[in-house]
């Protein structure tokens, strides 16, 4: 059985300490084995790392955004390999694998415009004969610590910008779906990146620790769950680093009775449901603004889930896969049962979905429930599988007040045709990526993402401009010439140029 | 005896359950109290803030300058007061006040360019008919912590630009010089700022801690030593909250053989010793490259020091006044003493200088001590008194090697007429604000504070761009309405866009 | 009788070859005489322009900000004179002038932003080692044609920029309304200008001729109607110089079957008759989309005209005040009656309104035409006056058509609740300025000012960033410092860095 | 015979009315025809790319920008075709056509970032929920004519910027060497192009005076000759049309006493023979400080020059070609001869060279003068070939001032180690490149390049952000939606928001 391996200083290293079980979590079954790094071995490639750095951080910017467009190339060519790793380790179909993917590769092109956005500012005279400016230079060894649900994507979003920026990397991924990022690594070497400035470690919380205190590594970058994001987040910062760690999510959709009804059906459908659920910013709360809107959105949705196709990614017609794990699946399963114990109404049960051939398989099929209620464990909690929940609110206000006091603020979304609403929305949610008629506001490449409240902890979000600034660091200048011969009074006053 | 109090929603609070006593340095006399706040007064502060903030946040922006443009008015008009008050308590001779101050009504000038400053960035068709676009909303509550050095710099550098941007704010100053802080925010209120947007809180450890742990406070800002920054960067963020804390500094000066040394030597005179050598950009350590650069400037700067005048902040021909407390004067004597036995040459001894009729102030005098080397504790820590280093090194390289090296990186500077040595200097040094023949290299307004290294944590510097980046929250909005009757097919991929 | 002059190197210069006389338009009498500058004259302010270049040019931004800073406080004190003076030389009622007034103020707030506005691009390592930045450098003496209806603001929107950009200034203004811009260099002064950096010359066809044909002035800007617009482009190009002419407009306005009527109307009657009509963004038609719309708003408007006040701006309760000359109302009121020859219905007739105590004033009162359509005189051309046309459309579509037709393509809006009608128009419609739900869409200083089509010759709009890039040249340095001793290969090749 | 044709809509178009020779420089042969446009030619392609334009416009700037991620791509592979075709028509050694290519495909590059240049500037609440925001929306049809000189280059500067921005372009390169441009477009094609986006039209001044007159074309670009640009900025301004004109230049180098002089020549042998000297940023004018510098310039410039190869582009250890005509290189050669009769020292001469095979070719050598003066033919005017002129300064005052006087501003550069002197020299040149050691400071992709004085016509440079600016119409706009059953105050007053 093969094993996944690292990859540090352009090499792939296969053995390992310790190792553990890679699913298949379409057929239920162990396919590989995934090394797990001690703490020596993710030193070594944080030590590659720092080796490799003064040549690359002296490397143009433009020519390290040369390996960035042929990066690009490679992605699209190696685009069906990438899709089927995708789908052996977490169980996407083609398609969703293929959106996934195009995601990323956005996010490279963005990081080929890194001679554009790493310009500073240049000012004349501050004072006289004074001149001023701003670099960003890079910070020199960071980390990125990757979650399974997106193996190809959340890994895109952030070493290309960091190394575009000048810095090297050690990439941390799930161990769940590893074989992604081994191969992103090794298309980077192909695209002419030196050796040791991309490395990645597979491994568990030893490797993660170790990331986090090692004093070479200045900063980190971490997408998972809400309490691992602060554990992060805290033990980075406790040791000096900075810090973005993006956390969990509660996505509301709020459907005013005004929404062409059909258009949200049809956007929910895919946003409640792609990926199984398992997406940050998967929209799993439907919020309806009155009883008449409510109940047309339940027959209709439910209508809808008659057709949703749950199943192996072997099957490209399939809508969506597997959960990653058996554990997930009966964590899913409970939190379905524990609405229909707290008065909920389960409209659609995707329990135990009856998936042929694949019956070991980890699967829940879509599920709508009806009457959710704030303070409900399902509503309370992130539950990162294909569940639908309607809330029913009176109003907008009281619509817009659970959204604003639920821990989370990622992503949310209105369904209306009214200007005013969509205004009102916008401008007074809590939460960092909203949605007008638009299901999964993922911001694009070149804006930036990061959720509010507790999905996000630090100052900046991840990749576009916020991307750039945090994997930089400002270094100022202020420039005086002195004229030949000129001897300058002391100063003893704070000088105000 | 006069007591200093707080300032919380538009109301000086003059009660307090503790008080502690302010000094006059320049005589060494106790003048007043100042109030020390209960951590309940310091939750009635964040709470008046609170409370200010939504309207204040639904303030158009171009409107809450306009309190700026009318701020910056009544700081000139009250210039005299401002630096009276930091005459009395920080000893602060007046043309330096006046520099200090000088600088702070600059940042109230940049804050006036909110409207420019706060634009989000608009990208028509990120999609077909799909818009996107971010806006840099305000956080709720932010909290200042500042040092005694600056007492109306360091506040200006914080509360404009986060008011500005649409913040509520707690500022809590130094206690030993807390006056400065209290007449700010009166000005501010005179500005026309609403009641509550604006809070001064004094006190100790029990306020500090009280605003790193509260839940209503969003993000804080925190300039000071680097032990009380890394506790402060740590206890904030472990609260979930953005934090940036600047600490201490041990800034180098390069003096290369082909520096103008009348121009060099002028240069360090103010920077070595004006305000005592208590500012965190002080340049400290000049490190002459060959022992002709040394001996020359040795013989120069002790030339120019016999003519340096430290007394009271009452007579303005004087150049720089005393140290903050009774227990710093120790402290810095001692670290003069602890050079002398580690091996180094006292060239110009400051310790006990005679000020006639201040015999109780707290002086010490412009020191000069050749032949210092790392390793001696003079080097290594911070000093924070009118005391400068010389090191003398073998080669640039050697030089350079010293300040990377060196646990603080906030400023430094190269004293040379040579184009290729600046660059290299510049370019490869681990410091975050450069000067080039300017010995004090504090960016100005419309620029951005940081420095590097231990000298500050976080992402993110203050004032200037960066300052607004960080009192404001990214918020990315995507937006497509629908066209009248079109269904559209439910997606089931991730969105590509 | 008074004579209005010249404003030269600091100096008001009254005598004059020729004068010209200047109405008070709501008497009709004449109340003084303005110089018109011969040829020399003007070259004598090009020249002082010319000398007070090289100094203002190496003034640091910031201290060129600080006259505008101090300026702004100058114009709010001063408000009352500045508005009494455009009251009688052009008529506006005291509310219209201080809007007027209010509006150039927030271009000096914006000027104040210079030291963030006029900073460069900074680019490391262009090629190794190699530095590359931009400066954007004043380009020496500009000049400014502004046209009698905004007679404070129009100059505001140049002068502060042009200036506090390191440029010099030759203002001619309307010589139908000239002592406003008097006053405000005057002003400028107070504020702390150095002499013969603003320079106003009164004039005719001569001085506009001389500034765009004289070597020193390099670049001009032009408020005025289109024929002049166009002359003045062609003219200042030929001789080589950068030149932004903006000229007439026809702003219409959509009115969707779904609009808030109320607030259409209430919208329209501001933007319609405010400054009796005599406004580039007036928004002169009214397209309404259905015959309902249309019989509603019909009904609505001339109801609300009814308590329209036209008459002098000596009594604030006013609405709006004469036009600019006897020819001009005789110009209007033949619009009035060519519309209803070609078969346009007159619902409401402004021509001849009774004006007890002013009967020689030139007054047109509020005037509503229905059934327009294109080709009917009084909607291809621009009448300047209190004349709101309504053109009746069957459909969204054939509205905006119509728009994109015309000649200008100043402003426009669109009144309507849905979200994907104002997308798709704000899109789609071939002009610079578009409200959605706002009737005169000026863009706010920050922004910049800009029609299409007819309504604008150049590149970049005026005011706000384009009137930063327009009044400033780019340098851009690269910047390599030979290493000592290396002997560099010779290149013949064209050089890729 | 070839006869190389146009490419409209997608198609060769290979009849044509009249055809031109086009050269061989190399051998003095004509190798091919190309077909001169009728004015009836030229419409057609301007309706196509009118027809082409609402589809193109309407797709997502990301979009857009992946053609030219494709293009460059293209470009590479076919690198060596496009070479040799530079060769065959331009006379360009491979490594100077590869040079010239690849600051063509870096500017490709730079368009590939368009999603991020394009973005405009959102604020929210203008005033109380009002927002605004800009869109650099695309201008329609826009023209390019470009040079022969850079038959890759310079149509790489205008049409990838243009096209990505949603323009569509009618492109008209030089007839002298034609091919290149029609391979380009032919590529952009291959590279997912629609038809009609990028049409080609080879021709004469019929061809460029259609396109200046034309009403469908919006903008004009033009790189050439000093008074054609000024015949192209007259033209296509009379006809209302935004146009950046791009001159003729003499670039002087200022070589200080301090130079790195080897560093100096090695660098000019290449800047002023380079190209056989046909560049606009040629240096052509070295300005040496002092006898003492320019008689060991002369020394070391007339040692290197003794290795300089000037042969046919088929042997690639030449250096240089030939000129571009027979009559050009009488022209150099008279220009040659006129600076010996008016007084100059002729040190190296490179009329008639002996170019073994190739008798017939338009060889000029690499030529050296020593003691040229202003007022001088050789020193007032632009010669275009491989020639050298030394001036003699007294002072970098005087040096400076020569430059300052000169008509032409495009590109200068200084040799120095000195920092004050190099930035007193680029803060005080009226010239838009500056190079500090680099002898041609062609702007990177990512800055904009443009000249100062005669050598630009317009207010934008070309390619880079000004590029950017230059290709799109700035729309803004201004939404408010009214809140439901508020009726809205009539307002009079000009809105100050």
């Amino acid at each position: 059985m093969n094993t996944v391996g690292h990859f540090i200083n352009g090499q792939v290293i296969e053995t390992a300490e310790r190792t553990q079980d890679v699913f298949n979590p379409a057929t239920g079954e162990i396919s590989k084995q995934v090394a797990i790094a001690a703490k020596n071995t993710v030193e070594e490639a944080i030590a590659a790392a720092q080796v490799a750095y003064p040549e690359w951080r002296n490397t143009p910017p433009a020519k390290r955004a040369k390996v960035m467009f042929k990066f690009k190339h490679l992605l699209e060519e190696n685009a069906d390999k990438i899709c089927a790793l995708i789908g052996e380790e977490h169980g996407k179909i083609p398609h969703d694998a293929m959106g996934e993917l195009t995601r990323g590769i956005e996010n490279v092109e963005f990081a080929c415009s890194a001679p554009q956005m790493l310009k500073g500012e240049h000012s004349r005279n501050v004072g006289p004969n004074i001149d001023s400016w701003s670099e960003m230079q890079p910070l020199g060894v960071v980390a990125g610590i990757t979650p399974f649900n997106f193996p190809a994507m959340v890994p895109l979003w952030m070493f290309p910008l960091a190394i575009v920026c000048g810095n090297t990397f050690v990439l941390k991924p799930s161990e769940r779906d590893p074989s992604c990022a081994l191969l992103l690594a090794q298309l980077m070497q192909e695209a002419g990146l030196p050796d040791g400035v991309l490395n990645v470690v597979n491994g568990d919380k030893v490797a993660v620790d170790t990331l986090l205190t090692a004093p070479d590594v200045k900063a980190v970058s971490f997408v998972g769950s809400t309490p691992i994001a602060e554990y992060v987040y805290a033990t980075a910062t406790a040791h000096g680093k900075r810090c973005q760690a993006l956390g969990g999510a509660k996505n509301h959709a709020i459907i005013m009775p005004d929404a062409d009804m059909d258009n949200a059906v049809a956007a929910l459908t895919g946003a409640a449901f792609g990926s199984s659920g398992e997406r940050c910013m998967a929209l799993s709360v439907a919020v309806c603004v009155g009883d008449e809107a409510a109940d047309t959105f339940i027959e209709k949705m439910s209508g809808a889930m008659q057709s949703l196709k749950v199943g192996a990614y072997t099957d490209s017609s399939n809508d969506f896969g597997p959960v990653i794990t058996e554990a997930h699946k009966q964590k899913v399963n409970g939190y379905i049962s524990s609405a229909e114990q707290q008065g909920a109404t389960i409209v659609v049960d995707g329990r135990n979905p009856d998936v042929a051939g694949f019956e070991n398989g980890f699967y829940v099929g879509g599920t709508l429930i009806d009457k959710v209620q704030p303070g409900m464990t399902c509503y309370e909690e992130e539950i990162f599988g294909p569940v639908l929940l309607v809330v029913r609110a009176e109003s907008m206000e009281q619509a817009m007040q659970m959204i604003n006091e639920h821990e989370y603020g990622n992503g949310t979304c209105i369904f209306t045709r009214d200007g005013e609403a969509a205004r009102y929305f916008s401008d007074n949610i809590l939460v960092g990526m909203v949605g007008i008629n638009v299901p999964l506001p993922v911001p694009v490449a070149y804006h930036s993402f990061g959720g509010w409240k507790r999905s996000l902890f630090g100052s900046l979000g991840t990749y576009g401009p916020d991307g750039v600034r945090f994997y930089t660091n400002r270094k100022t200048i202020t420039q005086r010439w002195p004229s030949s011969g000129v001897r300058e009074g002391a100063q003893f006053s704070f000088p105000s140029h």
